[in-house]
């Protein structure tokens, strides 16, 4: 992999070509019954199987066989970087998921409100289910918090989540979840893997030591456990590895917080596909390439709800003509994982990709589908090679080699 | 790569079968107009044809997704040699380029003549693209530097351009171009960027030195820039990796010169492809494995010159009956990448592989074409494990294993 963005690196080349990758998250699926068709299939695409005729499809494995990735790895992957060297931690992901702006010298936790007894052992470990609303006041609370040589910042995120944030220098992220997995025991000490990360376990303890004080009398929230200590992957810019001025145009912050990890541009994207698509046309002279996210392929796969993944399908088939008509020299369709209404959450199945272009050589598939996919011209490929070929079909790579 | 190669040698089998490689230069192509085939569709192949019909097709990536590769990589990759691993430096090929045979203490350098004025600034960087007799004078008479402790070579290659080898002991190639890219500043010193290459880089201040001397009465081109400096690299012989006797029959010198770094031996070729089938025949009993290349499919390619790639495609179809009654246990035919005429330039789509053997596995292919490849039963591949099938298919490698 490396290798890959040693290439890239190298052979980047510039032109003014455009390039969208426009990402239904969750995009593939499973008939959900023997001998029918997966959502995809099913769905009357006829923008995207006119595409699909002229250009070439192919299945990208997101990060090996039979894994079913997160929507962490599966849009790093997309980005071209490999799933399996730049790992993100479970609270990054929630701090990217907030819109939370990390830095270097962060430390990002997913923390839950949970309850203690006297005694001090769990008796729940969400509190209760508690509502969002009182769980928000607490965070205000927990976020007057002063730790000598640190910054805190604490956030809620939903119902027991919150995200805290260690700002310093020479942390480290490698200390254990303090959530023992199980109530009637305390939770436990944070410990550090090495000298920073002690560092950050010394700043854990003094935050829990501050919280149970601040909490004391709040119940059931009377304290909470740390998940997921990390701090963020040290990610090279897409601009340095692809030599692309890169906008990401996504509705959901953790989709945002994903393109900032590989430093894109943030743009406006509204609330709806429509206005997405309004910013991908006005940002258009400004970028050489854009992330477009769509998050409903996965909520409704997510659901089990088949036909209402099937009807999101149609709609975003719909907006294409809004792309195309703007004549990107490279558009990719495909998702970052399959979400299989039939199993009601991300699953291992290869991606359909759908390559268009000028330069895409043409393949027997007349239609976008699982099946088409399988005899398309990408072949079967991981997911952290698509954007190779992006660069290509723009005419951004130089012969590697005489 | 060292893995792959650790196994062949491992499972090397002698026995009497013989292999054949035809690489059709730059084979792979695009359609020129929607809705059409590709050049190699569109050619008509009855021979190529009745051997997909009973062989197995596939294709190759020569690097990897998207990465156009130049000769020097593609050809590596389909003698099994990792084109990342081992990179030919441009000084290296333009040698081999001219039959030079390069020792381990070889240092080569692409020379492009060049005009300096008065002041020592670059006024053209081709030397108004001084025409080849009166440059080879030049060379002749560049030839005749003596520098102290090293061996000097001065070989024309065409127009402007040029080889430099010094041979001597304890020489390094990590030297910069000389040549700044733009007119109007004085050529750029040469630095080594460690012991053994700073003292080429001295040897390389000696020589342009002197050359400025012999060169200045010489209109328009009284100096050359230094480009590409390299030393050839250290690629471990065919016959040791894979226990095979390897001729290459190649009419152009830059294929006998890539042969020729992997320690094949470089047979007679004459100029025609009927005399490379005549020597093809001629050798049947001395080697086991024949390396025959044909270029024309690449250089219509690059002319952009669809129906003439068409017809030499169709050439090259009516030789393979000289081939075939030789009754070779295995025979491949390939590319060493695309060179689509729709591009005029190699390309990184996936190259068509035709593999014909007794042992080969059907698939439903019915013709030698790219969209029949890519149903093909060898799936698409990194061309760099090409040389695992096709030792396979001759019967030349043990079981893996117990």
């Amino acid at each position: 992999m490396s290798d890959f963005h040693e290439l890239t690196r190298k052979l980047q080349k510039q032109n003014d070509s455009k390039i969208v990758l426009l990402v239904a998250d969750g995009l593939g699926g499973l008939p959900i019954e023997a001998g029918g068709g997966t959502e995809l299939e099913t769905a009357s695409t006829p923008n995207l199987d006119a595409l699909a005729k002229d250009g070439t499809l192919g299945l990208s494995t997101p990060v090996l066989p039979g894994i079913s990735p997160g929507s962490g790895p599966g849009h790093l992957g997309l980005f071209g970087y490999d799933p399996l060297q730049y790992q993100i931690g479970r609270g990054v992901l929630e701090a990217l998921g907030i819109d939370f702006e990390l830095t270097p010298n962060d430390v990002a936790i997913r923390g839950n409100f949970c309850t203690l007894d006297t005694e001090g052992n769990i008796t729940d470990r969400r509190a209760g289910r508690i509502a969002s609303e009182p769980a928000a006041r607490l965070c205000e609370k927990l976020d007057q918090i002063e730790i000598p040589g640190v910054e805190v910042f604490v956030r809620h995120v939903k119902e027991y989540r919150l995200v805290i944030v260690f700002r310093g220098e020479g942390l480290g992220g490698s200390v254990n979840d303090t959530d023992p997995q199980r109530t009637g025991v305390p939770p436990l000490a944070p410990v550090g893997a090495d000298g920073p990360s002690q560092k950050t376990a010394e700043i854990c303890s003094r935050f829990l030591e501050q919280a149970g004080e601040v909490l004391q009398d709040d119940q059931p929230a009377n304290l909470l456990t740390l998940r997921g200590i990390d701090m963020k992957p040290d990610v090279p810019p897409f601009q340095e590895v692809y030599g692309l001025r890169a906008g990401a145009i996504a509705v959901y912050p953790m989709y945002r917080g994903l393109a900032r990890l590989v430093s894109m541009d943030i743009l406006d994207a509204g609330q709806t596909l429509d206005q997405q698509m309004e910013r991908l046309e006005a940002a258009w002279d400004d970028y050489d390439f854009f992330f477009v996210h769509f998050k409903y392929t996965d909520s409704t796969g997510e659901d089990g709800n088949f036909p209402e993944k099937v009807r999101r399908t149609e709609e975003l088939d719909a907006a294409v003509p809004k792309i195309t008509r703007l004549n990107p020299d490279c558009l990719i369709v495909t998702g970052d994982h399959s979400t299989p209404a039939k199993m009601k959450s991300h699953s291992w199945h290869p991606v359909p990709v759908l390559l268009s272009s000028d330069l895409a050589r043409p393949d027997a598939c007349q239609s976008f589908g699982e099946t088409q996919c399988i005899t398309g011209g990408l072949g079967q490929f991981p997911a952290k090679y698509l954007m190779g070929f992006a660069l290509a079909h723009a005419g951004r790579l130089e012969k590697f080699g005489a």
